[in-house]
């Protein structure tokens, strides 16, 4: 049996595999959080032709079911079949449209005064053969050789002995170390036949609750080889990082939840060096960024502690792992550097998200707020770090949204509704491309337009009278944002009550923060902004729905994922690895779940824009108009 | 069915299995070099009474089998069976007669001036409780914990990280930790429950080509609780270090051997553990000494090149391993630490040898000569050290020789011939006891007394004429040393062969090295002897057989085996392990086996006492008499 895809790629049909199984032998990934159960409904085909028996239906409307819809794990072929692949069904791969964002990275690594110096190095050594004069061990020979060309001090761990002998007498003697500076000494991490200096790369990795993202990049030259993205396969036990502490703990689940991110991240780099032919053994090293939850369920560590007060994780900084211990399909041996964290609830992704903002070497007072499932906030300069959490939920990356996706091609990033016509008009990632979901930016956009033209009141309602795109959902009352070939993109009420719930999360974690440490928006110089919305966030936009701060918009600077950003860096770099752990030691941690004040301004944040208007003048007076 | 010993004992015989492993299954360990394959016939039986069958008689004498010897590796019990186990084939475990070893150990661990600071340490620690006013991480309390009570710098194993937080909880904040110090640092290598502060042990290896020797000490105090001994099971592939690297380079076996030894060693400590009732979490570190070929075959690395010129080892000074790298059947993550070595045939047990003697801190001109498999020479003094080795085989052992044994309980230590009479005295190792074999030490003596009795010649051949008590066996003319209930005690004439083979060598290296260096037999002021030879060896008789040179008797100390001393010692002293490394880096080595003279010496060596009459005037004169 064979399938086609619209696309024009022909593949083979498995006996007995899903249509998810065939596409993935064929190395078309599918996007599939809850791992080919059937529960999460994220990989949708659609069956142009052929016969196909599907076994579950759930999370399909009646609307996609009559269009063709299955869900590619629960179908199974009975013949030749024709299928389409939405976008939004695959797993991301940016491929060509990584080298903007490659010079910009490489301009930010230059920018911090950093020289290229990656956490891992290998060196080619010609030993002098051994004679009856000069007849020392191979292990001594190797170090002579490599204190002899200015190297202070070698660690050579026990396993790398077995091999040693035959490695370099098979070799003629030329080897290529791989090593690893840790504790003022070079460490053998690797022992590879004959002259391998090239190519080299390393994986820069920010693990979100909702979202995890792989940079790869050649460590020779610094450059952004590929970025891949997939939704966190760990969704299916839970949407935030309490659900999947209960699930690890209360249902003694840690490995099934530690297994879903390596998988990820094994199904992520697999991608990536499949596209561009590389040698998974050129793979040197992994340095990851995420927020301690995420940190222990990835390094196997039980968070069970991270839950209850006083909220312990069980480390802040990590010693170095190695891939084998994690089952990380590269080189066993291969180094894993965890960022540190600061405390429970301020993990790794947020001192990598400063060190990329490069907060902690500014004079002028700024806030750095990371708006991802979880909203982290810090404040300060380059004399002291502050900082707080406060749940937002993953609807800003797209998850527990009707519609909703990442910022990736096919998303609606922008939205405008004429205030008189009603009309609306998108924006869509990607150059002619069909929108396939609204992703977090978008989502900001339709809400400050709807409740400016009366589709929503103050309490995010939707006013069914007003707009003729208000209609009646499975879900109750729903806006159609786009309506197409396939499925309509609509926001319903229960997606709408999720963002207003989490800008006043937001909103709240921010002023009870400032009010915590003495002082007033006005402040404030700057507000870095990070999160996954793409490359595009209308910040006058998250003003109006009361999310930011009313501030002069040249105080705000848009980052994206500051998280992978920062993660790059550090690869990069031993001066800024450093940096980064001073950031962690630096940094205070604020509990703002204790704090009444909080509770507070979050139920006047459940008002758009807030229950204190006074708070944004600006938008006061759009109101009046 | 049941096996009844005539010691008393009644063990169950299981189905299908042979003697050998029922009497293993109820704690009866006997010697087995080939490990069952019924090729040493170490493990003979006597069976009393009842039925078996034995499937192989392979080395068994005719009167051994009308004795109702069986091979216990291949006889399988058809019924109840009464046996009864000769001394020479259990495998030993001193058990009571150690007290006076251990004091001798302290004694000369104090008499170094080392303080008593073991490989590992224990450290009971009370973390106090988390609070919201002090919510660092378990790690970060654990090391301040550690740091504020003058610990210095900690090194943490990410290893250690996955049930750290667990742990501590369940045991109330109070654990234990073992370390090891490397690096400056002290690095954890275990974290237990509670308060685990008491017993440790820890493990004193000597791992001779021959005779594997273990020691088992209490950490705390420094005394030697057991010791137990057996023949190194490698022995099957080969008596020397060239046939077993032969066995593991061109039949591509290194892991038989390392099985081989990995399995003896575990056997050991099984026993002794079993015997003191000792809980196996109890041991924390393991020392060993070796030479160069059986260090790398105990660490698992390839011996090939040490067989070839320029005889190369894969290292002389080995990182630390872990037990669970190597199949030690302890806690896995007990560390193991490898005395260095010099060359490819000056290993880690001369090292041990030249520490324990204190060689290397004396001022007069001295001498170290190891007789083991290998006889290995060092001269030198506090300011330089040079070896070199010759191959004795391991006769001195008791391995290859028709009624050999090692010096043990019911071993013949010590043999005298009335020149007269030509009667026949004997000596035994324990009281009361029924002699069961020869050992090293008896051998020598023989050799002697029949050479001064003129039972044998100048070459060493029997005479037939002159004594009753030689006689006509299987393999050629042999002397009966013994003869009781039981078997007789032999010495047959290729026995007579090895050791003037074994002599000879020995003598040539001494001279030779001699020689090499500038220096005569009498700039030496002292000579100590190390050996498997029990408390006792007859330096006189020695000097008489042509052995040891002529010099006065008072320059002449014998120390037993010195290598499992030295491991007791490094197990012990961190300092002493320093000296052991600093010996080893200025040790250099001869390779004599370039050396014509030295073959030219061995030929000489090969008369009793040598062709150069004159260098032992005073065996001349005895001979003349």
């Amino acid at each position: 049996m064979e399938i086609t895809v619209t696309s024009g790629k022909k593949i083979t049909a498995f006996p007995n595999a899903s249509l998810l199984e065939s596409l993935k032998k064929a190395g078309i990934y599918l996007t599939s959080s809850c791992g080919g159960k059937g529960t999460c409904g994220k990989c949708k085909v659609i069956v142009r032709s052929g016969q196909a028996v599907s076994k579950s239906k759930m999370k399909l409307s009646k609307e996609e079911i009559d269009r063709g819809y299955v869900l590619a794990c629960k179908t199974y072929p009975s013949g030749d079949l024709l299928i389409d692949i939405p976008k939004e069904s695959m797993l991301i791969v940016e491929g060509k449209v990584v080298t903007g964002k490659s010079k910009d990275l490489l301009a930010l690594l230059n920018s911090t005064g950093a020289g290229l110096d990656p956490l891992t190095s290998r060196i080619v050594i010609e030993l002098p053969p051994p004679t009856l004069d000069d007849n020392i061990s191979d292990l001594e020979r190797l170090r002579r050789e490599l204190l002899s060309q200015g190297m202070a001090c070698l660690r050579v761990p026990f396993r790398f002995l077995p091999d040693l002998a035959k490695t370099i007498r098979e070799e003629k003697w030329t080897i290529t170390l791989s090593t690893i500076h840790t504790e003022d000494c070079e460490e053998i991490i690797r022992i590879s036949s004959g002259d391998k200096k090239l190519p080299q790369y390393g994986a820069a990795i920010d693990i979100g609750t909702t979202t995890i993202v792989v940079f790869l990049v050649d460590l020779v030259t610094g450059k952004l080889i590929d970025v891949a993205s997939t939704y966190n396969s760990q969704i299916r036990y839970g949407d935030d990082v309490i659900t999947r502490i209960v699930h690890a703990t209360e249902h003694n689940k840690l490995k099934e939840l530690n297994d879903a991110v390596i998988s990820d991240i094994n199904t992520l780099l697999s991608v990536i060096i499949k596209n561009h032919h590389i040698d998974i053994e050129s793979i040197d090293c992994l340095v990851f960024a995420g927020n301690t939850t995420m940190t222990h369920l990835f390094l196997g560590l039980d968070p069970a502690a991270i839950r209850e007060e006083p909220y312990i994780p069980t480390a802040n900084t990590f010693p170095l792992s190695f891939a084998g211990e994690l089952g990380i399909g590269v080189n066993p041996n291969i180094p894993i550097y965890a960022f540190p964290c600061v405390a429970s609830y301020v993990g790794g992704d947020i001192v990598s998200g400063i060190l990329a903002a490069q907060l902690h070497k500014k004079q002028e007072l700024s806030i750095f707020i990371d708006i991802g499932t979880n909203g982290e906030i810090v404040i300060g300069n380059s004399e002291w770090l502050v900082s707080a959490a406060c749940s937002a939920g993953p609807c800003f990356e797209g998850s527990g949204m009707k519609c909703g996706m990442r910022a990736t091609e096919g998303a609606i990033e922008g939205v405008t509704i004429n205030r008189d016509t009603l009309e609306v008009d998108i924006k869509v990632i990607g150059e002619g491309v069909r929108p396939v979901g609204i992703c977090g930016s978008g989502m900001i956009d339709v809400i400050a337009e709807m409740f400016f033209a009366g589709i929503i009141d103050q309490k995010g309602k939707l006013q069914e009278v007003v707009s003729g795109r208000v209609r009646k959902g499975e879900d109750g009352l729903e806006f159609v944002v786009y309506s197409g070939e396939g499925r309509d993109l609509v926001l319903t009420e229960p997606d709408i009550e999720n963002i207003v719930r989490a800008k006043a999360a937001i909103y709240a974690g921010f002023s009870t923060l400032l009010k915590e440490v003495g002082f007033t928006f006005n402040d404030i110089e700057k507000i870095y902004i990070a999160g996954g919305f793409g490359k595009f966030l209308d910040i006058e936009k998250a003003i109006m729905i009361g999310m930011l701060p009313e501030l002069p918009k040249d105080r705000f600077t848009y980052m994206g994922n500051t998280s992978v950003t920062g993660a790059y860096l550090c690869l990069l770099s031993r001066d800024l690895r450093t940096e980064a752990e001073e950031i962690a030691k630096k940094m205070t941690y604020l509990e703002l779940s204790v704090s009444r004040s909080f509770m507070d301004e979050y139920m006047s944040g459940l008002f758009i824009p807030h229950t204190n208007i006074d708070a944004f003048p600006g938008v006061k007076k759009l109101m009046e108009r």
